[in-house]
């Protein structure tokens, strides 16, 4: 069958991948290494021994190209991957554009997004490692989701600190971590101390992901049985994704395509490392493509935020990366896509977008909704409201094609499903959505918290 | 790779069926005919007329063996199909079971369920021969859903009258409705005679489907422009969820196996007819093979109800239609399958058991809670509470094989995934769910309403 005839695009469950792809491998400028926050000189592994499992902090310096992928989590992989790139037949038609649309779709893993993808293998080094139990925080909670699972399936407990604002927008959340025998509990939550120290600051916050992620660390460092694991950001979370780009890759050969235009949305920075670093060296090698991250309007990190080391968390418990950032006392608006309201990103997808191996866009939630609501009723799936800003600016490039007349192959990642955050689109069709983008006045004041080295 | 090496057996896009099974055709005792409601003569294709689509009404009553899938239905197949056959590697390992578990998983479809096998069919007929809008109603919700994106891609309107208590319980049931721009009301409703004189009679029922179908029926017969859509019970429904059984047929024969159990949910019927009618003409040839449908204890029709002519919805507008059933006045408890709380069953699937060609057995819902948590807990996936009840039977019979140290070759349905139904979860988990037996007084009463021929 020719690419116009097929659907979906389907490798057989022997071609996913045995390696992940490292872009640290191929990056023109290196990487500036993590900072202790205390000492504030550059981090060994022994600083992060007590957070992670050893097999994950070799990943996170690793410049080697290709990682292996253990064959115990490969193995849980054939639950859902390789998963579909479908061709958009029935988005294409409603725009009427020339161009070719296709989208990765990852929300066929049984927790509906690709969050999994880096999940298993974190449960998995540290169950190897002898570790017991695990804390994590969640926005949108595709990845508290994700973990729950993870940790189930390799025999771990779970702990989840729930950004608030989710954690009352998506009951069925919470639920589900519980099916999985997780623990979840609203963050900034009275558990910890830097949660209680939030709630006295200001009792009705609605929580951000760098308040959870203080709750989660300071969690697991009073434990000898339990690590820290983190769903977005750090290298060794990008890597894990890059199994979509590199299966995406294959796809588009069984076709005979190859992408013009790489869409990810971009939050703390895996949904789009994930598709994106695998075209990286083409695009080194002085390859025509257009990689592109989507960000939301109201927490405008790439497009806004300034390039410095700056803490992952409020507190200041974590390491300090160097990264794009809006400052980690930064609270982005309440939007329904919490899986993106996060002050700074991933040190890799930084350091790239730096280097112009990348671009940025931002986008506003009322325009994304409109995209969310165009695909599902024309493709059939109810996409992520995460996902849905990657359809947002797919949508764009496909119309500005049509009107160039220019015929364009537009992928973007489909990174999960939204069948659990039906309120947000409940919400946007009783017309209380607002588009909200932060003063130069907000955006500076979140800077001025930056840490002095 | 063996059989026991893969994880999903994955058949290639254009070994879509190209044609839908008919039981009538292999059917050794053949269907009464349909009466209708007032002359209680055998219905003709005229009568049917005012509520259904040439095509399908010429489907109802076709005794050809292999009825031609439209080809813009199968390019809408596409989309999903052929749908995964799963290895369930992790629930046998949790069983410690010899025996071999498969499940056809239609989650994957983009509304999570099997139901947009006939969804898309209905919608194409009615939209060739000129209908604008179609009613249906719908139990658990799965139906109400598939019909709305159906309606939507052939560009039709939608009306869903939805059991009350479905409607409360799932609140993200109309939601996504209502994405797929279809309008969702509670039934029994304020907008029909049928509605308003059950309100009259009871105002705090939780509604049943027998009475959202009289809804929907009359909804349908009161504008030319509008025909009414049925989910389940029907021929032509059965028919075309087939399309799940031919394929498991063929993945079986992929890793060279061939089930000695299948087993499907069964509320309305088509479920269980759409995976286990395929192998009706093995059963008769001769070949060893065992096919259960699994009813919930709450609503048990083929267990302990009667094989005679009965409306198909409580005001007495749906033609006589001989089958099982526990009389059109039973209502069903509140259980959280509501897909299966219908007090009839599907003609074809009653004249078969009648005839010996399959078994039957009920369960309760704590069981199938238990086995969902269990599946979740080693496959990934959150089943719906329907499909569950497979799993509970399909666990049940893995354990016997184990206890009699048979190696068995188990496959189930599972229907649809259960991320809309996690109140019902979070209802088990928190010790809220009662076994509900209908008394046989109550059963005596149900019965007692049948009509008089």
């Amino acid at each position: 069958m020719s690419r116009d005839d097929l659907t979906k695009i389907i490798l057989p469950e022997e071609k996913i991948p045995k390696f992940w792809y490292n872009v640290q491998a191929d990056m023109p400028t290196p990487l500036s290494p993590g900072l202790h926050p205390g000492t504030k000189q550059p981090l060994g592994p022994a600083d992060l021994a007590p957070l992670f499992a050893m097999g994950l902090i070799a990943q996170e310096v690793s410049t080697e190209r290709y990682i292996e992928i253990p064959p115990e989590v490969r193995e849980l992989y054939k639950k859902w991957r390789p998963s579909p790139l479908f061709r958009a037949h029935g988005l294409e038609k409603a725009l009427d554009t020339p161009c070719r649309i296709y989208y990765k779709y990852e929300g066929v893993s049984p927790v509906g997004s690709h969050k999994l993808n880096s999940a298993l293998p974190q449960a998995y080094y540290n169950k190897v490692e002898g570790i017991k139990r695990l804390t994590t925080e969640t926005g949108a909670g595709q990845w508290g989701t994700a973990l729950s699972l993870a940790c189930k399936l390799f025999d771990l407990e779970c702990m989840v600190y729930m950004v608030r604002v989710s954690y009352d927008q998506k009951p069925y959340r919470r639920m589900i971590m519980n099916v999985y025998g997780a623990q979840c509990v609203p963050s900034p939550s009275n558990l910890t101390e830097s949660g209680r120290s939030e709630l006295a600051k200001n009792p009705d916050t609605p929580g951000t992901l760098a308040i959870a992620i203080s709750e989660a660390v300071e969690d697991a460092v009073q434990r000898e049985d339990t690590h820290y694991s983190l769903g977005s950001v750090l290298n060794h979370v990008c890597l894990h994704q890059t199994i979509i780009g590199q299966e995406v890759k294959l796809q588009m050969e069984m076709v005979d395509d190859y992408p013009d235009i790489v869409i990810g949305c971009c939050g703390g920075g895996s949904n789009f490392a994930g598709i994106a670093f695998p075209f990286i060296p083409d695009k080194i090698a002085g390859r025509n493509i257009r990689l592109i991250a989507v960000e939301p309007a109201a927490c405008p990190t790439l497009t806004r935020g300034t390039f410095a080391y700056d803490f992952g968390d409020v507190a200041g418990f974590t390491p300090l990366l160097k990264m794009y950032t809006l400052g980690h006392d930064f609270t982005p608006a309440g939007i329904h896509a919490g899986g993106l309201r996060y002050h700074g990103d991933s040190p890799l997808v930084s350091q790239l977008y730096d280097d112009g191996l990348f671009e940025a866009t931002s986008v506003m939630q009322k325009g994304v909704f409109e995209a969310a609501m165009l695909f599902a009723q024309t493709e059939g799936i109810v996409p992520a409201p995460e996902s849905a800003h990657a359809i947002r600016t797919a949508i764009d490039e496909a119309l500005k094609g049509k009107e160039e007349g220019i015929v364009k192959s537009i992928v973007f990642n489909l990174s999960g499903h939204g069948q659990l955050d039906l309120n947000a689109y409940d919400n946007f069709m009783a017309g209380g959505l607002e588009d909200i983008t932060p003063s130069d006045e907000e955006i500076q004041a979140g800077l001025k918290g930056l840490p002095v080295l």
